[in-house]
């Protein structure tokens, strides 16, 4: 498998071209970055954690019947993926208030919800990834009615997978952000990643922070919280 | 009917007791206040002008079978209207992309939708009236999921009278918020008030904007505004 041109650069990854056409290789870069950008840092080894977690929670959801991009892990740093052409949405789907649901409705952190919560937030770094209605998704043309109905089909599948994977690890999964992209049928397809920085991750007994907060709240050290839970997910947590 | 004690002031209006348990009365003020009260000034008549044109507007819309609070305009700045338990959204009705909805979504001001937009915001100063998707609103147990599809049905077909309510005047409509409330027996109900401080109102040949848009980004005189929606509405516009 040839590396090939840099086709995007996000905060946390590079998407590069491959000698296949459908295929795409994922480098995940050390770099963390919180509130649109704002705040900023590079942690050495960040991005091979994130590379080995999301690798592992795409192979156990595979195993569980949701399809993603994911094809394998090449290298510590390195993934391979189908080529899907991202739809610009953050789905968010949510089991307990946080973060910035918490402060936009005044729901106290941890409040618990009757029944999971789907949100759509426009993936707009300049907008500042505003929420959208499923009627601004439509009036937006950013994905169909039907679309919308199976990204949020899938999402709260993968959330009853997840929340019982992250149980068996004695963490809380409070909320998670995914993304699809439309394969080259026009599919709908999980993409991205899913890892400590698109998770939020409670410890059930202690109620510690084992997610991204800790970087955008700088509760300690992201990089041994990170392998943690790597670490409770079966992995190697000496990378 | 005797007026009896203050219930309720908000940022326009103040709500008082009457003799009548089910009545209350509605003392327009001529305060104009803008972005969640940061903006605010006193425009003398202001008051008495949305007191008429409200008015107005909510008899017609009665002639063409929309009931609302609305029972009778009793003086320059006072009307009578049925008690009810004001529901805490504001429910935003759209024929074009301006305002709040053009900056948080980069559409430009003016550009048409294929189909009116209907969007709920929390009524909440503190939290700045954030919006919310129908499953907020369920979660939150703001209203039931028949009341939020009665209110989308309700403003619907207000917005389609209105629009031609106002052609008539040559007036677009580019926008409106309304709020409903639930009368003694549970019946969502239109409430508050329909004026140009709650309709965005350009003059269909200049594009002139004849609405609060005019005090909030200082384009003119309010008052002389507001003067000139009443006349096209037939009113008397020396008040």
């Amino acid at each position: 498998m040839e590396k090939g041109l840099l086709l995007y650069e996000g905060k946390a990854k590079q998407i590069y071209a491959t000698d296949q056409e459908d295929v795409v290789l994922i480098s995940y870069k050390d770099s963390a970055t919180a509130f649109n950008g704002e705040k900023k840092a590079e942690l050495a080894g960040k991005g091979k954690l994130n590379n080995e977690i999301s690798s592992r929670i795409f192979l156990k959801l595979k195993e569980l019947d949701i399809p993603s991009h994911f094809i394998e892990r090449l290298s510590e740093y390195e993934q391979l993926v189908k080529r899907v052409s991202i739809v610009p949405l953050e789905v968010v789907t949510r089991n307990k208030a946080a973060g910035s649901l918490s402060k936009r409705l005044g729901l106290e952190e941890g409040t618990p919800f009757d029944q999971p919560l789907v949100e759509f937030y426009y993936k707009n770094d300049e907008l500042q990834d505003p929420l959208l209605t499923e009627e601004h998704i439509q009036l937006m043309k950013i994905a169909s009615v039907e679309e919308v109905a199976e990204m949020k089909r899938q999402a709260l599948r993968i959330n009853e997978l997840l929340v019982s994977v992250f149980a068996e690890m004695d963490i809380d999964l409070i909320d998670f952000k995914i993304e699809f992209g439309r394969d080259k049928d026009g599919s709908i397809l999980l993409a991205d990643e899913i890892s400590p920085d698109t998770c939020r991750l409670w410890d059930q007994k202690t109620g510690r922070k084992l997610d991204k907060d800790v970087f955008r709240r700088d509760l300690g050290n992201l990089v041994e919280v990170y392998k943690e839970v790597l670490q409770r997910l079966g992995g190697n947590q000496h990378v």
